[in-house]
Parts: structure tokens; C-alpha cells; sequence
């Protein structure tokens, strides 16, 4: 950390300073500018939030010199961590698709979604029993019945299951029945769901917020890794900004970076990314091409009649040209 | 909801629409243009997601003309709804303070605050046992013992109670102590912990998310009312936006359009809002002068040693200067 | 500037990076921390751009320790910059309010809201000219013809005049009839627009951008400044976020904050801010009681026939009411 | 548009909006909903600013239903526009790559990043001679002697130069020199110079304003068509949000969306997109594969001592790879 005075501290508010950090069991380094003096702080200071010396007397500001998260990073383990479950391993060359509805609504929609995305070439199947609404008066899932139509979809289709759990007190109901328990967006910073999942022994897809930053991302991974659990898959599925014409607006950039800032595979959502179906596809293809190590796709028999996100939702026959699309483009960057 | 069909849209197409928005239970009107046809849908079409209907053959968008919200609507209810605990009404012509330390960090430190705040004109305490981090390194409260010292300050200085709930598990608990159950802003969209507060019999101080809209945040206290509490009021608490010279941006113009959409009381938290202790007292006045039924502030005996948010904090006497020119304002515009 | 080093940076990349440093003219202090090395750059380094450093081998990123704005800051003078123009003086203990119309529309409707805005206290007019419009097919503004009737409006009324000019060429010519310079928030940035009005010898109000920091606010009083003219005014007029139901967010936190790091005027534009006019009142009080130097308020005579923003601009009955409630504001804070 | 009026709106009130539509030249139609009564407006009215309507008494809101481009619009050309200039087509199957330096800094510099920047298979050269810099005190461009080196580049290697013009007086400069005038991020909402350029007959590339919207991009680029200048390009490079770690957020959504809604070339500029060299060559592959017609990219032989976006800049030998790698990808979706 650094901690710059203002141009006119005194020497006693920068002693002063100093002092409270090495109190707080760093060494400190001073240098004089010109204009400012600035106090570097040395050691693991992580833990600790700059902005608590900002009001110190004779502060004008904190920075951060070390990225706050440790287990997430690259710095901790140089090769890509490998997630497997129910015979599918996401961060290695390979590039996983994830599929699926929205919601589970009935049998007969969850099983011929199975089918038809397993024909098309997906390796795991989604599907929300507890969903997110940001409406009271919206379809709130089918809950445990929505779990054991996605087991049994599991048997006779082989794919593993992503579900949804929206509070610690449902981990062991859905960790019973799920492969991958999903961390939905408005939950990333949900820090007692956090815990819960990383005391599971179950692969975790964490997704992005969609008002969190990068770093917030990696932190809440962080919870995780540090309850536990260090099957952790990351998800980008769009940010909110003041763009209105698309849903969300997908962070391309994320991609790279996370790649390049952590061990942990990085997954695309473009049906949440983008929000309309006529432009999942294209959106997907840039996924792949920027290097994720998955997508995640939401896939209906027929959208028109879809309880939730019916507009973000391919069709079967345009999942399987996706899949063919993201093929091509896959080996093209040297993946499978 | 208006359905704007495409500019090819074939009467086939048109329809299938309005019988698919029949068959919803709605009746249709159909709008002829120079360009395009729409579809207005008539009935109260508030439960529908407009999306559902923009994956029909020939739709390009849908517009919703109803607002989302019900209960907590002006239209539902034309007065201002007044909530009451310990004495204090939020609601009425007065301007409710509630002030008080970000976490409750020992007895002595709370204490000291506590009697601090009253001195200067607090109606009522607010201090975090359960935090919510975005590190787990960091502080995360002292949990049920926090609430114990809390209860305790309270006899002493008879100041009701304001404090963080974080999982729905938590609420009993929680509710045992507290006079007001808190909702933070990274759990607004906590369906789960929205519903637990709903079943309460305690007033919710619903904070908004930080990227959260105000149409949000009032379907969020749906959440809460139609689950059979309506004793919530709602904080603004300044949203994130691309400014970093601020920690958040304060959302001045939430107040008046809270004040006109709904009859639940609106209190406006500067301290987060700002997140400097130099600029509270500025965004305090500007909240009072814009209508806010309260104010929330954050005040620590010594912000230098605060666990979490000192760079926000006031100290007691800078807190007593805030207080005395809230009430200038608040006279002025013909408050209490 | 503080250059951080990768960890695993080498001997030879921190020696190349301070000989780059120091040939740049700067001296360098190294800081040998835990996990990575840091070079302190010393002197005035505010010409450069830090990210210029970050391209070099071993470098993680780059960290600005002096703000970059030199003439503008409250460092470079302590008491606030007063602007005077046409009798009346911005910056000093008083509140000075501009009104008038979004556009000049004709010589009536412009005598009209002149002396409308007159007798209800305003002490300046403001009105365009020449009018930015996100669409070639809308009201392009009267151009010359409508510097004209400004004139005559100001011969009536005694009110100086503020009117925009959109392009360098243009300046001379609204110049001569204008009292102040107006840099609308879509020109923040014509970097070739600023120099012309920083070559003027008239007054300048400088909007921010709907998505420029405060920082790139100052920088462009900075481009004012540097040219030579020092009478500038900079209005907040609110910024682009998420939130839709307001046209813009008002950034009320930016006026204390304005004030702290600049000894300019700072006015506050609550019209844009909030862009519709059932809350512009509130807005318009709650920037006085946050230390606004002056108000610019958008006045129709008839707002319903406007040929541009007539949904945020008030009628001369409801901006006289706007005027009483800002004075008891005013005074309340210990302005006039 | 549609109007929505209030729920207790009289007859009077609904009477006198109908006249007011219809006094402006269209024709309405009424649809009497089981809360609201809302106003249809039917007849091309994108002219109107659907906000004018919004201050008639009894108005709640209003809402746009045709978009209010047109000359840009698919609706008006289905089949896609070609901008050909010096040999090159841009618009077609194939995807042009247009690269070089940030700034034109010496005769040198520029000479050695034309040759090669074509020997690694650029078909157009980059190159700024006017700059836009947020601060006064930066290198602000060599001006008339970058062009003439541009010149001098373009006759040594037959690549067709790209650089920016800054104000409408330096139209005619500029394009007597340059092949394509570049319209800055800055200078999106520039009026002027937007008029200006569409009465040039040399192509336009215009970028997107870092705090603009899909559909104000459209607007602008509406300006230079109906200005008399079909040749436009419209180009994605990055917008402002709230993360940080990159310098812009990529929209990659922009382009299949802008592929949907207009004829014009879509070209993506990941350089300052993203904004860190390491991730350029990802997000390049990114905007090829979601569709992109073309790639902006900013190459310096030596970014070290590049005097400006150094650390954005690939040297040569990176950027031989990028082109190989999106080869690949352009070959995977059916480009060239």
C-alpha cells in the first residue's frame, strides 16, 4: 500500500502515521517528493483496507499496491486449475457447453431439452428449480420437484446437472441432487452462501454480478477457496451499463483477463450477456475465440411458450448450428 | 404492454399474437401505422415479463405501459405510509436521524457512541454485528454478541435499534434484538432473505443495491409487503457509476422520484453514499432539502481505529455540527 | 507516480525502468517491498501519462500520486475564483440563479420568459442559440438571429446573458453578443473549442460531460485556463448511469467535492440533472444546500409547445415558487 | 410513439392531447386499457422528441416505437454498404485490418511501422496527426507535418491512410492529405464537424463515444448521410463502466447488434477497447468471430517510447500474430 500526505503534512501527522502502520505490524518506508511525501507500506497487507489510514490527519489518499485476493490468483498457482464432474473436466483444452432452460417447468420440457441438447453436443445440462425473480408475481420455480426432474434427466441422458441455490440452507438439498451448485449473479456477494457452498464438496459456478467488478468476482471466489472448496468456475454473463439496447452488455475483456489473473476456468453466458436469441450465437463465437473454457446456453423447445428469459432462449435447431459454429472457431484458436 | 409487430409482419403473424395474448387471459387491441401494426394488450398485464411475447413470430419489441410495482405504489395507497418502532414515526413532517457506528466493534465503543449520538439528537442506533465483506479476510462483526451489546445500549440510552440482517436463518435472531431489521444493499436482490423479513413482524429499512434502479428497489419491497409485512422504509445509499473520486455516486434524484412513486418512507444514507467523512455533512443537507424522511449516518468515537469504514465515519462533534445544520435545512422546507 | 514491478521482475528491468524514469527528467527512489519492488518517481510529474510507464518489461502498473490538474486545483490558489459578468459576481457568498429557455424560439416567447424569470429573481438569462440535438431532423436552434433577440432581451431586462457556443469558428461571433461563454456537456472534450474560449476574454460556463469524471472536468478547465483565460464557471448537470426512470443522475456529491479540490464556481444545472420538472425544485435545493455557487434552471412560458425540453423546463409560476424555496434554503446554509 | 396518460386523466385532458398530435400532423388512435388510456400516434413521427408530449396535463409517459434513424437504418438498404477507398472495400466477406501508431511522432517512427505493418498484412495505415488529450499539457500531435509523413507512407507502401480530423475548419486539410477522416470517441456529439465531414466526399470512420449508445452512434452517423456522405463506418471501441482493471468495457454485443440494425461496415478498435496490449490479440479474434468487417489496431515499433497509448501499442512481431490468429478465425465464420 501507499499512502500519499497532503502537500502540507506536518512531520509530527506523518510519524504519526507511520506509526499506526507498524503498530498494525508493517514496516514502512518513507519518500519525499517534491511536492507530497508518500509512506510505503511493506508486507502481506492484504487484509487490510486502505481506506482505513484515508483518515488518519494528513492523508490525502491510499493505494493499493497488491491485488487483495491470494488463493484465486495466478501468483498462487501458475497452471490452470481443472474442474471435473460427472465425467466432464472444464479448463483444459477443451471448451465445455453448458445447456439448458432457464427454468425446469414441466417433465416432458426438461426431457425433451435434454435430449435434443445432448444431440446437439453438449456436455452438461442446465436448468433452475429455485429461480431469481425480480418480480413477486413471477414463476418462482418448480423447487425440489424442479431437482428430481433434472436427476432424472441425468440418468437417461448421462449429462451432468447445473443448478441454481439461492440460500445456505438449501446447499444440502440441491448438493444431493446437482453436479454443480451455480451461485446466480444477484447472489455473488451473498457471503453466507458463499460459505455454504465452500464448505460442499461440490464444483461451484460462481457467476459475475452484473454490478460487480472483476476484482469483487475473484474476492468472492475467494470465500470459497478459503471455506474449503476449491472447485470454483467462473462466469461472465454481462455487466449493467447505460447501454439499453442489449439486456446486459457481455465484458469481452473479462475473458483475457481472468485468464491471465486466475487459476480458475472462465465460463461465457451469452444468452444473459446479450438477451436476445438472434445474437447468442455471434456473441458465443467471441467467447471462444477470446478463450473461455465454456459456455453456458439457454436452450427451450419453444421459447414462445418458456416461463422465463423465453427471449434469450435458442431453439434446439439453432443450438445445434451454434454448436457447429463454436467448433470452427474452437480449433481455429486451438482448442477442442 | 404495447407489442410493436415488425414492418413485414405478416396478419398471420398478428394473429397468433393476439390469440397467444388471449390465450394469457388478456383482450387485445390492434393499432394500424403507416409503418408497423401494434398490439396493445389491455388488463392488468403487471405478472407478465414483456420479454415473454418478443420471441414471437414478427414481434420486434414490447413496452410495458403498467408500472411493475402494486402495493408499494402511490396508486395503491395516495398517503404516506408511517413506520413505527421505539417511539421513533419515519414517515410524518419530522426528519428521523439514525446514527451510529458501521460495526459494533467492542461494549466501550459502542457505549461511547451510543450516548454520543443521543447527545447530539439521534433518534435511533444503528450498528453492524453480522457484516457483510467483499474480502474474507476482512472484519465480519461480532455476530450474536454484537446483537447483546446493542440490546444493552438501547437500555441505556433508550435509542431503538437498527441493525443488518444477512440470511434468512438469521432473522429470528436477529429480530429478537433489534427494533429495525436492515437489509444492505448486496442483499436486496435476496429473494430468500426478502421473504424471511416479509413474514417478520419488524419494520425492514430496505437499502438499495448499488446498481440497482429505483423500479428495483420497489419490487424488492414488493417482495417484502405482499409477504405480509408492510412496514418498510427504503434508503438510498448512492448507486456505482464510473465517477472514482467518490466511493459511490449519491442518487439525489432518487428522493423526490421515491417520494412521488411510493407512500413508504425514503431515508437517505450519506455516508455510504460519498464515502468520504469530509463531504457527509454537504450530502446530508442536500437529502434534506430533496425531501428524505431520515438520514443515516455513520459516527465512530475514534474513526482512526474503526474496523470497517472509518474513512466514512464522523466523529461525535462533527456529527453534532451535521445534526444542528440538518435542522436549519429541514425548517426551511417546512420540516421537523 | 508510483511504478510497481511484477514479482518476479529482474534486476535488470528495474535498473532499465529507473534509467527510463530518469532520462524522462525525474529522480526515482526504490521501495523494496515483500512480494515486489516499487519506483517512486519524484518531482512534477503531472505531464505525463502514467500508462506509459506500464509497457515497460517488469512492470505491473502505474499508480498517479499528484492529481493532474495544476491551474485549477484549490493548491494553486486557496480562495475561490469570483467571475463577474454584467453586474453580477459568481463565486462568492451569494447564490446566483440563471434562467431561460432551453432554446430561443422567437423574439415573443423569449421577452416573455426574459421578464418572467426577471421578476421572479433571477439574475441571468440563459437561452440557445445554436443547439446540439442527437438528431439531424430536430430544432437546430435560430443561430444568429437568436443572439439578436438575447441582445434585446438584455437591453430590456438588465440580465446578462449565457448562451452556448458548439465550435471554435463560432466564438467571435457569440461572443460579441454574449455575456457568458457556455461549453455545452456534449463539447467537454472539443479540446479545439476550448482553446478558442480559453483565447476569449469572456466568462466561460463549462458543463461536464454526461460521462466524464470530475477529473476530466478540471483537466478541461485546465485546457481553459492554460490559454489564458481564467474566468471559468463549471456546471454539473448530471451524468449518464443505469438508471433510467430520470434522464440523468445528478452527481450531487460533486458539488462538496468540487468545491474542495478547485477554487472555480460551481453551479448546479438540476434541469438536465433530473430532466423532468416535477422534481427539478427539489434537486434545485438540494445543490444549494450542498454549497452550489448558483443554479441554471431551464423557464418556458409554455412549456407544452417548447420545441426542446419542455418536459424540464418550469413555468414562470413554478420557477418563482423554485426561487422562494431555494432562499430560505440559501439562508439556511449561510448564503444569500 | 405511444402516450400513456395518467390513471385519473379526464376527458378533457385525453381530448386535448389528441388535438395537440393531430395539430402537429399525425393521426391517433385511443385504446381505453382497464387502468390507463393510452394515445397511439400514428404516422412517421421520428422526428418528434416523444419527451415534448410528456408535459401535457394528464401525460404519464411516453414511448418511442419506430427507431429514430433512418438513412442508416436496415429497413431503409437490406443489402450491405461497401466503403471502398485506396483499393480496399470494406463491408464485403473479407475483414480489413487498418493499423499503425497511436500518434505520427517522427518520419522515422512512421515509416517503420507502414512497412511493417503491411508486411505483416495490413491492408490500411493508422496514424494520428491531430490528437484530442484530455490534458493541456501532453503531446498534442504534429498537425500538418503528420500528414505530410502520412503522405509520404502511404506513396512507399500504396496503404491508404486513416487519421483523425478534430474540427469542421480542419476538414479540407485533412482530406486532402488522408484517404479516410477519422471522427474521434470525443468528437461523436460534435455537430459541427459531423455536418462537416458529410460534406466531404472522402469516407468517414466514425468511432463511438465512450459514453454513447448504440443508437445515438446511429444518429450520428445519420448526420453525415443526410449531410450528403453515404461513405460511413462505424466503429466499437470500448465504452465507459464501472470496472476498472481495463481501461473501456468492448461492447462485442455492439456488433452483431449494428450488423442487425444497419447497412454500414462495422469495424473494432480492441486496442483502446480493452486498453493493455497483452489482451489486444484476444479480443481481436473476439470481434471477428461475432462479425466485425474490419479491425483497428494500434501497432508501434517501439511502445516503450511511444508518446501516447504505449501500452495499448503491439510491436510488429506481436501483431503478426494477431493477423495470423484472426486469420484462422475469419476462415472459421466464412470470411475472408
Amino acid at each position: 500500500m501507499v499512502i500519499t500526505m497532503q502537500p502540507g503534512a506536518s512531520p509530527e501527522q506523518i510519524k504519526s502515521v507511520t506509526a499506526r502502520v507498524e503498530h498494525d505490524g508493517f514496516k514502512t518506508h518513507l519518500v519525499q517528493g517534491t511536492e507530497r511525501t508518500i509512506v510505503c507500506v511493506l508486507g502481506d497487507d492484504r487484509p487490510m483496507d486502505p481506506r482505513a489510514y484515508e483518515v488518519l490527519d494528513g492523508v490525502e489518499k491510499t493505494t493499493r499496491i497488491l491485488k487483495p485476493f491470494k488463493l484465486t490468483s495466478r501468483e498462487a498457482q501458475r497452471e490452470n486449475s481443472k474442474v471435473t464432474f460427472g465425467g466432464v473436466q472444464v479448463g483444459d483444452t477443451n471448451v465445455v457447453i453448458i445447456a439448458g432452460p432457464c427454468s425446469v417447468e414441466s417433465h416432458a420440457q426438461l426431457m425433451e431439452t435434454a435430449h435434443a441438447v445432448k444431440d446437439a453436443g453438449a456436455q452438461a445440462l442446465r436448468g433452475g428449480a429455485f429461480k431469481p425473480r425480480s418480480s413477486p408475481y413471477s414463476f418462482q420455480g418448480l423447487g425440489e420437484e424442479g431437482l428430481h426432474i433434472l436427476a432424472e434427466a441425468r440418468d437417461q441422458t448421462g449429462l451432468p446437472i447445473v443448478t441454481e441455490v439461492m440460500a445456505s440452507q438449501q446447499v444440502p438439498l440441491v448438493a444431493e441432487y446437482a453436479d454443480v451448485l451455480q451461485v446466480g449473479a444477484r447472489n455473488m456477494q451473498n457471503y453466507d452462501l458463499l460459505r455454504a457452498v465452500g464448505k460442499s464438496n461440490r464444483p461451484v459456478l460462481l457467476k459475475r454480478g452484473l454490478m460487480s467488478t472483476i476484482e469483487e468476482l475473484l474476492m468472492s471466489a475467494e470465500y470459497i477457496i478459503s471455506a474449503g472448496n476449491p472447485l470454483v468456475m467462473l462466469c461472465e454473463r454481462g455487466i449493467r451499463t447505460f447501454e439499453r439496447y442489449t439486456r446486459n452488455t457481455t465484458d469481452i475483456n473479462a475473458i483475457p483477463v481472468l485468464k491471465d489473473l486466475t487459476h480458475l476456468p472462465v465460463i461465457l453466458d451469452p444468452s444473459h450477456g446479450v438477451g436476445k436469441w438472434e445474437y447468442v450465437a455471434a456473441v458465443a463465437r467471441a467467447g471462444v475465440a477470446a478463450g473461455a473454457d465454456g459456455l453456458m446456453i439457454e436452450v427451450h423447445p419453444n421459447p414462445k411458450q418458456a416461463l422465463s428469459d423465453g427471449a434469450q432462449s435458442l431453439k434446439p435447431e439453432k443450438f445445434a448450428e451454434l454448436v457447429r459454429q463454436v467448433k470452427v472457431v474452437a480449433t481455429g484458436v486451438g482448442r477442442e
